[in-house]
């Protein structure tokens, strides 16, 4: 039985609250996409395919052509940033593509301007830009709220979404101003600073029944408030940081020694890296809330309750440096202690020569076009089905956390199978063997 | 609905053709942990857990406490191999295990002596052992025959099973004699020397009904013949070529390129090792059949029909080089360049320093566990279910193997909750967060 | 007192057998750093310093201001090919420059136009190009001699030098027509085709008093016959193979273990590339002379005679292998097994990601001009003081080479320090500290 | 000429200040060669040979067969440690040496108890022995002295030496006590705190003219006070820091680089190790003292001054992580940005599995039995000579260290050559050739 689908008819707005290099890598690239000088490589909404059916009947769709998205020539961009540099100009500066990808595409890209950023400089010290909104907590929501429906008025939209590009906050842990909608507003009255930037973007997106996903390890949506709202506004929500690079690397490696049981016994990863994110995380506030978005994913996947024999005694060491020689080329090194038979040692040592922007470009446009798609369908509230993309998955309230990117996936996909009223995949696959005796059941 | 399993009751024997690394590690081991002095690290039947139900429910106990399998205290060992060193001289002579290791079950190993093998030396150049069997195809297979029933009954065993630990034979194409049992028992009256001497063993099993799993990239049963004459004696068999070391790295390693739409431009493969199967590798015969075997992985997971954009320009080199500084611990090193949005250039490096026996050992016991689970639940033919434990997966005749890592244990998994009544997993989940408005439907 | 040396006036040639990758890199390199567009990095004449006198002077020129070069003004270039393209032509096609830097300099490129080469493809199988001279080996020596002596009288030069930038050529042990000038010219005249066509170059180049130095690892100018045409004619001569790469990186490490008596057990060194010269290396007679050139390095500095206890073991393997992804950006991986206080093992993994003209273009021009430098400075025969650039350095009859770059480069400056009448340095020292009581002597 | 030394009659005491991972493995070690169990493995006087005269003269002795150096019969230990495990307990712990390595000398080793050693907390936070002496600084240093001559009578010996085993101090750089002799004989006798606890091990020493070599980066030695005393007492000094690992490989590859006029960029350096040593260093305020020393090798090799264009810009960053599943099994991981001809990239990336203390054991051995050697040879204040194995030189006033590895070998076998009255090595090697035409000069 198929779910009943809105079609995604009319323009999509896609907002993004920080133009840096990822915003720009994305508008750039998706500008370039659209003149059919490059290929959206690493998104799932555009390349990926999708098997339906029996492992025989072949049957292996685009997802794009499965489901119904919004199309990239329907996209409108926009967005919020501390610095005035129109999208042209950042992407520039970024330095993560190569000039020539830049200019085919000058004309669209420079007429694409931020709008001033709701910022609080005590959440990310190392930045200094002044593009900014002045007023209390409040007065900020308000004005955000007044963008975003500025933003689709002039641009004759049907629908926003929002995408969290901009920076990583310091680290703050959920307190009681976050544990209902309540609270929340009455802070947010009383210009409380322990609400967070981000959460003003949060708010005014869902108060305006805008889906909002979060690309940063900050909080954010990750609060009861915030899936109070949207549940309250029909509105999809998705949580948080972007799962590139390195840890990436980890919910891919890691669930391959889990399923051989494998043990671990240390995990150390290292990485350099020379862009503003690099900037803003050798601030050690800042790299704390980084810090324990990257750890949880280990300790679920590498489960010690379960199997303390294995991964009882893991030791697991992350460290970020900045290294202004590799600009926007982070590089990972990771040293991976690990024991097999009767606990005889082996080690993995994995470099990763990877580019930042360029792998967290193609998740910003699956996750908008995701979304917006999650709120057509009637789906509200937190999405698991896209921690796909995400290093620390937002989940219902007692429900552990599924880090395996590759379980991740299959709930994707069998999400969209679901909502298409195509069978679920189990991969049993018994029948095309028929060895089972019928009399032994 | 459970499935009629008949249970574990007696001995089983387990026997090995090939008294190597593999095989004394694998044995000393078991007797190792059967004294409690070490952990089967690696074995998913001994170590391993697998989620059954909701993930609220928390249900998650070991394998070997959900599936009916023999006990480690039940096994019996025996085995055939072209020198005559009993598994304790054979154990001491490959330095796969530090000496305290295998002192320690030194009276254990030293009453393991290898039958005389059915060798011909045409199909492994390298190898100089002495301690074989004479006769045409025909009478060697019946001496095997011979072998395993006098193993069975001198040791009162109530079960057999037999996994192939010898080495790589040189490389073949299935021909004529393989099509059919009729056309293969011909050949084998006519001492027909296409008949790999591997064949023979698989030959002599399945017309004892003994299961038989193959742990190299040889033909073995991997043929039209030994297939129809397993369903005939209703026999399970399972190959072929252990899946460890680089090739394992790579089934991990590949999906999680494949499901993130990320390109893949080159992958270089190289390998150093100094065991014997390192010396038989270093005849080009012989490492063609492992060759083989080692690319059809990539072909596979990597997809060029279906994403030619991302995988119709890989281009995949293996290399294995016998380095005796390294002994069993092999290493390998991976270079792989990929690209990602707008085509921009990434490359990974994995560096493995493995030991190769060590992967495998706890492979050899998996198979020999499953292959007797099989045989009593009433599976037969082709266990496509095994395909985690193997570099090249027997599927049926037409059917696509799976080489994904990942979807062969979803695979194993299922078909294990399949046979025990349990609900089979799909990852859905969308009932933790009732989002779905009734009326859409 | 300070030898004399002719002065550099006039204009110098230089002459390339083979206008590839490293030849063209050089050309275009040079031409864009006399724009002041780019600086010649990696080039010792150019860039480099040479401390004169006590530490406590500080007195360190660039080697340029010390010793009378040609300056790169004075250079007019020219070359052979056995294809017709131009310089622009094939520095486009080699790819190993940016487009830009190319373009900058390309109507100087486009005017460089190759020779017809002397070419047998009996010595280099996987080239195909037809832009060859035709006739006997003799008469080939005498077209290039020609062609010299045109080259030298068009372009008003004052002096030639010739560097071989060719690709290595089949391996080949001398034998009875390379011992003596007079066998070799008898050869010469029965058109022996065990004359390779490299030694043509190298004869007709030391018959015109043209220095001569050998890129490739082909014997060329190390066997008897040229060495006494280069006495005869007062002619200098360097050879052989340009030290880039992997094996630069050997003779800078394997002396840093050799110093600190650190044992090597084995040391396994891979390559991949995909320019042309690894092409030419993927056939295997091409393959084993550049194997010897690059295993001899090891065996010297690592001397297993001197101290058995840490060489005796030692197991060195190369491996080249084509991998067309990364074209002229060779890539190598190193594994070195080591061994410390008491045979304790180490390991050192070394994984360069070079690129080989980039690496081989400053080399080029460095021979050249201190090839000229030692024509004027009444040098002949081998220098072996150029050693610091070669893989297999050409020495006296009997007397061992000396590998380890650190002493060739002092040998080099102290050369240098020699003929300009400077102290040579020894690095004693002991007179900043004056505490030798004098009674003790 | 030859100087004249005393001969190495008698027995020769060591003592070590520290008797953890690197003494006990440098006595278990000495003590089983002395077996005929193991070698010497990198150690210099053991294993070492030294060129003398021509190429051809083929000479090559073993420096311990060239110098009159202590034999190893000779030596007795001792040493005072913070914890009163005896060396074989010490060892133990460690857990450095395997087991059987330990055993087979226990005897040997549970004999050497060490004395009280000279604490003071504050400069060693992470540590918490109590085996320690009280009293005033100036008391500590009597008792010290007191230590060293009843070692001296108890065990008959003829000579001593100390070498500083012990952990790294608190950064501290040096101020007015520190300045003169008298002045820190005032701050001694004030029980001044800013004397560092290394310090008065070695003014002790000093003072009754015992040999002191510092194998940490503290000050020590390394201050006008401690060379006024050792003129005065006609004692010979070295230091600071053993140079072991990485530090090691950058003074082995980084004038590799430079000697070829190659640019560097950026030199990312990152250590993982799990011993004592790891533990003290994970306190910043004793990182920063390694750090200093770590850091000014690079600064002199790839030297700014005299090439800004090649390393003006080189970022240069150094990590130690404390990592408990390594051990002592420290491993580094480099990344260095080089560039090449018009200023192209390319990267090195090094990966060291290392033994930290299996690299120090023989520098201390070497350290010992070489300062015990110049003392007789009449040397006295700073050995410059003995550099070579240390990270950060100490040298006369205003005169540069050389910090290559390489140079550093050439003065230590010249500074041997010259006390033994052999020419100089210069690799001039000239003559050899025969090709300088007189009448050029």
């Amino acid at each position: 039985m198929k779910h009943i689908i809105k079609p995604a008819e009319g323009k999509l707005g896609i907002l993004l609250p920080g133009l840096g290099a990822v915003a720009t890598t994305l508008i750039a690239g998706v500008e370039s996409v659209k003149k059919g000088l490059s290929e959206p490589v690493g998104s799932l909404t555009q390349m990926g395919t999708i098997r339906l059916g029996k492992r025989t009947e072949n049957r292996k769709p685009k997802i794009k052509d499965f489901v119904p998205l919004a199309g990239l020539n329907d996209i409108v961009w926009g967005g919020w940033d501390v610095y005035s540099d129109n999208v042209y100009e950042a992407a520039t500066k970024a330095a993560v593509l190569e000039r020539h990808h830049i200019e085919a595409v000058k004309e669209e890209l420079e007429k694409i301007v931020p709008m001033k950023a709701a910022f609080d400089r005590s959440y990310a010290k190392n930045l200094d830009g002044t593009h900014v909104k002045t007023g209390t907590r409040y007065e900020l929501a308000q004005q955000l709220m007044e963008d975003i429906t500025n933003f689709k008025e002039q641009n004759g939209l049907d629908r926003v979404v929002i995408v969290w590009c901009a920076s990583t906050e310091v680290y703050n842990e959920p307190i009681d101003i976050h544990n209902s909608l309540e609270a929340f507003e009455e802070a947010l009255k009383n210009d409380d600073k322990r609400i967070a930037p981000s959460m003003l973007y949060a708010y005014a997106a869902l108060k305006l029944g805008v889906p909002f996903a979060n690309g940063a390890p900050n909080l954010t949506v990750d609060i009861p408030a915030m899936v109070e709202l949207a549940k309250q506004t029909q509105t999809p929500i998705a949580g948080k940081d972007f799962k590139t690079g390195q840890t990436l690397m980890k919910t891919i490696l890691a669930p391959g020694l889990a399923i051989r049981a494998l043990g671990v016994k240390g995990w150390f990863s290292t990485n350099i890296l020379g862009n503003r994110d690099g900037l803003v995380l050798d601030d050690p506030e800042n790299f704390k809330t980084k810090e324990v978005s990257k750890e949880s994913v280990l300790t679920d996947i590498l489960n010690a309750q379960d199997s303390p024999e294995l991964y009882g005694d893991l030791f697991h060491k992350i460290r970020i440096n900045y290294y202004p020689p590799h600009g926007d080329n982070k590089e990972s090194w990771d040293n991976i202690d690990i024991f097999g038979w009767l606990g005889y040692k082996m080690q993995i040592k994995i470099n990763f020569l990877c580019r930042d922007s360029i792998l967290a470009a193609p998740i910003v446009l699956d996750l908008a076009l995701f979304s917006d798609f999650a709120k057509r369908a009637g789906m509200s509230g937190i999405q698991e089905w896209l921690s796909f993309y995400l290093k620390s998955p937002q989940t219902a309230p007692g429900l552990p956390a599924e880090n395996d990117v590759f379980k991740q996936l299959i709930k994707l996909e069998n999400t969209l199978r679901y909502l298409m009223g195509e069978d679920l995949i189990t991969h049993l696959g018994l029948d095309y063997y028929e060895e089972l005796v019928e009399s032994n059941y």
